[in-house]
């Protein structure tokens, strides 16, 4: 499919609820368990993600409309939020992402004049020349790697009680 | 973690709401679109959840109940939604698939009399001598990796849009 802005919208703008039918008031045993090692919970992953509505998208978008590829985008951490989240509950989590989504899509249309942005150009700091085009279609399918994230983070917690299905259930072999 | 019922229904309950959040009223170009040749739809997989609240779970276990592992369980037709759904919505689907699941974890709590019935032992058609753990357990695990599956499949329409972000995005290359 080709970008367009109604149907990207479309998704984004469901993600908010999605995370808050899956997370919401979820007891730490689910929410706060990883995938072993460096990996993140599906509480980190909520928090990388209020760091994109924060750092990322829009402030991408804007740096295409006012500078183009004469200066890349700031790198982004994506660690920040294991700092950023301290002291705070998965649903101030899930409320803070609500409302800066909310905003953000408010910000998208305006910045969205019309269809030609999409081609507009700007600089990422590691991939080089991207477009418009690229940075918004991205947003979308961030939003929905990691929801498959979350899911998965929560399922491979009974990787081991499945026993023989497990062969059945590529969630869990897929990492 | 090790299997218990009350962490187990934290998730099979929230699966109709996540769905409904992500699924519901979505436009058919997302909901109708998979990844290419045989593969399933978003529509699809709520079919296929739906003929797993039918025919799967509840079933089996029961069968496991009765007859432990004297009497193996029914062949599950992964391809059955292609008929059942026909004429229906999206939103009919995820009317259904919230009936159902409601009446079935009722019935999963009734049929739980203890702990002790996770020890007890089934056949499977193909996989052989399974427990009630394993099967109780994979219904949690087969609710996560078809949410993940379905995000997958949306994100996939923007495969190509994504340009050279896409090497940052695993969940476009692991299908």
């Amino acid at each position: 499919m080709e970008y367009t802005l109604p149907q990207a919208i479309e998704i984004l703008e469901r993600t908010p609820g999605v995370l808050s039918a899956l997370l919401g008031n979820l007891s730490d045993d689910w929410a706060n368990k990883n995938e072993g090692g460096e990996t993140w919970s599906p509480y980190d992953v909520l928090g990388h993600l209020i760091h994109g509505e924060r750092k990322d998208w829009i402030e991408r978008m804007k740096r295409i409309l006012e500078s183009g590829v004469a200066k890349p985008f700031e790198p982004f951490d994506r660690f920040a939020m294991f700092e950023e989240s301290k002291g705070k509950t998965i649903n101030d989590l899930l409320n803070e992402f609500r409302e800066l989504r909310k905003a953000n899509i408010v910000l998208l249309r305006q910045h969205y004049a019309d269809d030609s942005v999409l081609e507009l150009r700007g600089m990422h700091p590691a991939l080089g020349e991207v477009s418009m085009r690229n940075l918004l279609s991205t947003w979308v399918v961030h939003d929905l790697g990691h929801l498959a994230q979350i899911a998965r983070v929560i399922a491979s917690q009974y990787e081991s009680e499945v026993g023989p299905w497990k062969e059945y259930l590529p969630v869990l072999t897929r990492k």
